[in-house]
């Protein structure tokens, strides 16, 4: 009958799918250890199985689930499956499911304070948290912000970089050219991309080297911004990475700020942060307190839906000054008197989802302890995979493990560790991905998953070696 | 056991906590309309009921839900209220909601296609589908994608049509002080953000005047770019609006483009774009075809959750152009073979959610019938809001209803008008903002909520008629 009238899912048809779609969700768990992690298909194979125009008319939605089994499972990537070891973690958990939910539900809409203030102080909120668990500068409660990636982050916070150092300038008149951004060569391609969409061109970032362990140089960053100063350029923007996405190097932070001459220190540990709820791990975060900004991810290592990424900057007003821009339809008198926190002025897009109760949720079902717990069994496991890398003669650690990241290839060259990890993914029980380190072709193993075991990383390990021998023939 | 193990919520668990979470949801639908749309709070109440530091212990997930109730329902504004007529509608549906949750559960990231291609394919074929149902240049068929918010679809537009028109000499070395931007005194505040961050600048984003209907002058709008162009300077981005913020004008996209003189010309079609699903709307997007990109929202009037816009480019290449940086680490070899989509290359972020699950789950569950009868139906109902506006001696419509916006004032004068808002809001009956328009201080009447009826169109207007004459005394 509702849908004669008005088409919309009534609420109790809403409670019986969403029983469906919940179970659903539980089976997958339960299964996904058991599938294949990559689908092992074709470019347009999925779109194939897709009617070619939208229906005039709606259609049951047991219809609509059944063909998520049939047209669009067969088209995943298990990211959430134990045996998915590529790239980085992207661990989702139940609570965070949840609190996604939850969310949906509410349908609110945080631009500004008045849109939703249980949006906007909530998350400020979690983000003094974080401050704490993390054992971050306590100067930097109240200045926390949840942006969608540490990329958007990292747009900020050099849009606020380069305001700062031309009082304005930039969003008045435009960006000059004589602006210089720095980074290492083994940072995110985020930080060129920001520096491109900025204004500054890749001309104008420079990628300085790295040391042994792929950490920035410090002196090589310093006297590269002398030589910038000398030839009449502005240095204005320093992004360090804690955790590269290589090789998971941490760059001396401490140091970074010392040479860095009054530029912004930007610090991207979007997947090593995480590691600081554990004492033991916060050497990462060694002179964080004289930087400018830092963000990190939850949805990498801290078991929170993606997307979710927490950033921080030291002046608030840096930050608002390059952002803010406030037309008569979205003032309002909490603005105005300067009571409130609106969101919409400490990122690039306006609306904004409500996204810290995701973070609520998984900061309260886990706690503090559950968190570490995590985070040293992850690293633990990576150890102990590593000590199998560094037994074996026919293996190599490319660098030193870096927290939960392994870099390893086969001694018999580029060409044989790049077929190794080739027929390892077309097993589809085990899904690595790659890097160029110090010129080499390397097999990356990111531990970090919500599920993973020994059992996981033994027989990753077991099965590269052994695919190895067979490839050796 | 599974707490003291690894605390992780089990599957089981979650089945049952997330019924409870689907309930929770169908039973916030069932009552929101009872309950006041805006939380009438003060800025810091809710942070107040909240714990200053986190757990140290996990915490039972009953405590958590039932704290959503206790500390999170008091602050929520209630966008998804019937009541709800500020800002615009942010309609969520039950199929959406289904989708989101599902897209949680499957924990996918999309960057590129190898890492979901089921994610990445799906969304290009309803992207496709998208173009038929609204009736789009059919050349854009495989050129859409969809990003959070119109906020970046512009700034992605404004971004490929500075690489064009310097030949990628932005990206390369930054960006010239001779390029120039236009779009209306209407246009919403995200196209000069854009501005900002893209290194152009406030003084170099011409914002042209408007006509009686609040639509771009488009003789202006010629006589400033050849004026421009007569000063050596670089005109290089119009940005039209079909459907304004304030007052839900639509530019003649066909003069802007006709006027534009090479300029990339992007129609930000945020609100108003879901009309074109009804023929007789499809005037609002007359010219479209010589445009050079598009979006909508279907977070805002299609029943989909925020964030899903849809952005189209008429030249898929001078958008990759601008936006492709390929590290070793994303190397695949669907990429290299150029058979696949890598959705990261046509966006800001590198990470990206499943959205096009909801919008698949939206489309086949109303059908292009469904939402047809929605838009008609509030439309409709604007049209009912309308004539008692014209009706009445005391209030004046300040330009005519454009599809579902209302836009009104007392004749009494701003101040009063402002006061008349104020106090209806205080009601806590309903919630309207507002905008300046041709000076006047103007109270905005938003359709399109998905459960918005005749009668609470009609309560809409009773409680301002009544207000207005309790406040005249």
């Amino acid at each position: 009958m509702s849908r004669k009238t008005d088409y919309h899912m009534t609420p109790d048809e809403f409670r019986a799918y969403g029983r469906q779609v919940v179970d659903w969700i539980a089976d997958y768990y339960e299964w996904v250890e058991s599938k294949p992690v990559l689908p092992g298909i074709e470019p347009g194979e999925i779109r194939a199985g897709l009617p070619e125009h939208p229906p005039e008319q709606g259609e049951a939605f047991e219809h609509i689930l059944a063909d998520v089994d049939r047209l669009i499972m067969p088209g995943l990537t298990h990211w959430q499956s134990p045996n998915f070891m590529a790239y980085f973690p992207s661990n989702v958990s139940f609570p965070s499911i949840l609190g996604e939910m939850m969310a949906a539900g509410m349908g609110q809409q945080g631009m500004v304070w008045k849109t939703s203030p249980a949006a906007t102080e909530l998350e400020t909120h979690v983000m003094e948290w974080l401050v704490d668990l993390l054992d971050l500068p306590a100067a930097w409660k109240s200045n926390g912000v949840i942006q969608d990636t540490a990329s958007s982050a990292t747009l900020c916070a050099l849009l606020a970089a380069r305001e700062r150092v031309t009082g304005g300038e930039g969003n008045r008149s435009g960006v000059p050219g004589s602006l210089v951004a720095y980074t290492s060569d083994q940072a995110h391609s985020s930080i060129q991309k920001a520096a491109r969409i900025a204004g500054i061109g890749d001309e104008r970032m420079r990628l300085i080297p790295t040391d042994g362990h792929m950490r920035i140089d410090a002196a090589a960053l310093q006297a590269a911004i002398r030589a910038d100063r000398a030839a009449g350029l502005t240095p204005f923007f320093v992004c360090a990475a804690v955790g590269t996405t290589a090789s998971m190097a941490v760059d001396p932070v401490r140091e970074v700020v010392r040479v860095a001459d009054g530029c912004w220190v930007h610090v991207d540990a979007a997947m090593a942060g995480t590691a600081a709820l554990c004492p033991e791990f916060r050497w990462i975060h060694d002179g964080l307190e004289e930087a400018d900004s830092y963000c990190f991810n939850p949805h990498k290592w801290m078991f929170t839906n993606f997307d979710c990424n927490a950033f921080w900057v030291r002046d608030r007003k840096a930050l608002l000054d390059a952002l803010s821009i406030l037309p008569e339809y979205l003032r309002t008198a909490e603005h105005e008197s300067g009571a409130a926190i609106d969101y919409r002025d400490w990122q690039i897009p306006l609306g904004r989802r409500f996204r810290a109760l995701k973070l609520w949720f998984v900061l309260r079902h886990y706690g503090a302890e559950g968190l570490r717990h995590h985070v040293r069994e992850h690293v633990r496991l990576a150890e102990s995979f590593e000590a199998k890398v560094k037994a074996h003669r026919d293996f190599d650690l490319v660098v030193p493990r870096n927290l939960n990241l392994v870099c390893l290839t086969h001694r018999r060259g580029d060409a044989f560790t790049e077929r190794l990890l080739h027929a390892v993914n077309d097993t589809g029980r085990l899904y690595l991905s790659h890097a160029k380190l110090r010129g080499r072709f390397t097999i990356r193993v990111s531990i970090g998953g919500r599920d993973q075991q020994q059992r996981h990383v033994d027989m990753a390990w077991n099965l590269i070696e052994q695919t190895a021998r067979s490839l050796s023939g």
